[in-house]
């Protein structure tokens, strides 16, 4: 029997793609070979290479404006690579909202002058702060922002105005759950153990031109031009986690694109929501116009029935919904592979331990 | 119908492990979920993670003297992590005997005073040099060298005397498939994708105590000493590849481990060398002392001749038997995976193909 897997990342992957992946497991397309046997440069990884970025473009509406690799290493990689690659000014400007962010902001602190810009620890980190231009240096190499706080549950709802000053955004967990315009960013970057494929590739987008001053401190594999250059075939790649990348973007395309799945997000999250707020029992402590569609964050009247929540869930099938230990407390998470039915499940059981434990 | 693959790397899996991994694609030993789908903080995920370490340990005999980690990035990270992490001197020695180790040398230069101690350029890498202790600097923090050359097919017998100056070794087309004695090294690394696993996981071996002084400019992702402390668990990783490595640890500890395979794997290139030496149509050009067992190259009396060979074969079934674009001609890899048929199925083409080019 298949669970209902909450888990922060990585997380649930579609069905669909699951069964197709494990029909095609010994032999892919007719090859003779599975996937994870494929050479990197033989004509059938490149094409699955190929059309995994150009799936990827039209489902997010990147333009030929831009660069994508499929790259090793995770978003920490990237902490590290993003003041490596971009350094002109050795100043960068952080959005802190969260525990990821924090930490973003802390590695580029090695290689840079790194500054925090706005900050919404003060009300740990519920709240998405208002940016304005005159927050950010002008001269500052770029703004980073982390869209979406996994272990909060919080969310940006519009790329910030940073003026002339490149934008750059951790889109981890929540990439291709909802629209987002792509010409507002200089660089996006999201590890796609959560919203995308197995973990162990990451994936990059970077604008053209953006890419070619990295530091001399930078490692040859931290250079983003590196993989650029040989359409992320420098060295080996992750093949199988971008071969089922490419499978779960046709996936999402067959749904109706990004906007069909925002939609269906969007109902889920608001189906949780809904429940968690009309409840004396349960709570989320977001403020409401920045809560998260991906992460759901909530408590119950105390610590040792959250513990005993998240146990008896995990016997019913509904597994991994115990929130940070930063924060404690019962956390959703529902990305794109979270199927309404898993919601209706976990309200199903959120209301009956409810109703026993009053 | 599968197809005896003999690409360097990604290359062929065991297909009993495949088959494996395919039963429980969509539920891993009852959790209700596919490994790919898995949280690493999970109980699940750390009992693969700890029984990955443990086989191999096993496998190769690593005393408690070294720690191990699974990490990610490849090789191609290895070669600069191995000047960050290793740096109190800033002098490294390299044996350049073939591409990957010559890349590793030019990398490492971009971080420490590195000299090549020793080549074999002078006859295109066809031999492995005679090594002595005289000819590594006493105060060089290692002496790195390239255990199997994947391009020319030539292979060291044995760890080098390097005295007291740490030896490192890129086993990356030979990790598993003989016995070597872990305790020469004080640091072997080896992407997983030719031996091991599919692309994606890269497995370091250290000394302990030996990765405590990295390089203030060293990338926290880089840092050996960053997964050591949290037992390749520092960020998110690459599980699906690290869980196959385990499956395929299972398989080579119930062959009997890297001696019985190693009998089979010298069997299987005796096989193929042999019928290349009875033969004046085929050639292989490597000093026969230093014959890799796990890379065969050979060609035939012309390169018109050699292009057709590749794709008569491939028509067959016999696949990536094109030799590396810088010294053309053919390439048999025949790593641990490669079935005996395989080599019998290539040798019964070579026969034909002969009689009918020569």
């Amino acid at each position: 029997m298949r669970v209902y897997n909450f888990s922060a990342g990585p997380s649930m992957l579609p069905l669909p793609v699951l069964e197709k992946v494990q029909k095609d497991f010994l032999s892919y397309g007719g090859t003779g070979m599975s996937v994870t046997e494929m050479s990197h440069r033989s004509k059938p990884y490149e094409a699955i290479n190929a059309e995994a970025e150009s799936l990827l473009r039209k489902l997010m509406g990147i333009s030929e404006e831009y660069d994508v690799i499929f790259i090793q290493g995770g978003a920490s990689t990237q902490f590290e690579a993003i003041p490596l690659n971009l350094c002109a000014h050795k100043k960068a400007d952080y959005v802190v909202t969260g525990v990821f962010s924090e930490k973003a902001f802390k590695e580029a602190g090695k290689f840079t002058d790194a500054k925090i810009a706005a900050s919404s620890k003060d009300k740990s980190f519920t709240y998405i702060p208002r940016l304005e231009k005159s927050m950010f240096r002008a001269d500052a190499d770029y703004v980073h922002i982390c869209y979406n706080n996994t272990i909060i549950g919080t969310r940006f709802r519009a790329a910030p105005d940073t003026g002339a000053v490149p934008l750059i955004a951790d889109m981890s967990s929540m990439i291709l759950s909802e629209e987002v315009d792509v010409s507002k960013f200089s660089v996006i970057y999201a590890g796609a153990q959560k919203n995308i494929a197995p973990a162990g590739v990451t994936i990059v987008i970077v604008k053209k031109g953006l890419a070619n001053a990295p530091s001399p401190l930078c490692p040859t594999m931290l250079k983003w031009q590196t993989q650029i250059n040989e359409k992320s075939l420098y060295n080996t790649p992750p093949a199988f986690s971008t071969y089922m990348a490419m499978e779960v973007f046709k996936w999402l395309d067959g749904l109706g694109g990004v906007k069909a799945v925002q939609k269906m997000n969007e109902e889920k999250a608001n189906l949780l929501y809904d429940f968690i707020d009309n409840s004396a029992f349960y709570q989320n402590k977001v403020e409401k116009e920045f809560r998260s569609i991906m992460n759901v964050p909530f408590v119950s009247p105390s610590e040792e029935l959250d513990n005993q929540f998240v146990s008896e869930a995990a016997k019913l099938g509904l597994i991994a919904l115990k929130g940070h230990r930063l924060v404690g407390g019962m956390r959703a998470s529902i990305y794109n592979a979270m199927p309404k039915e898993g919601i209706k499940a976990l309200i199903e059981f959120m209301k009956k331990f409810e109703k026993n434990n009053k």
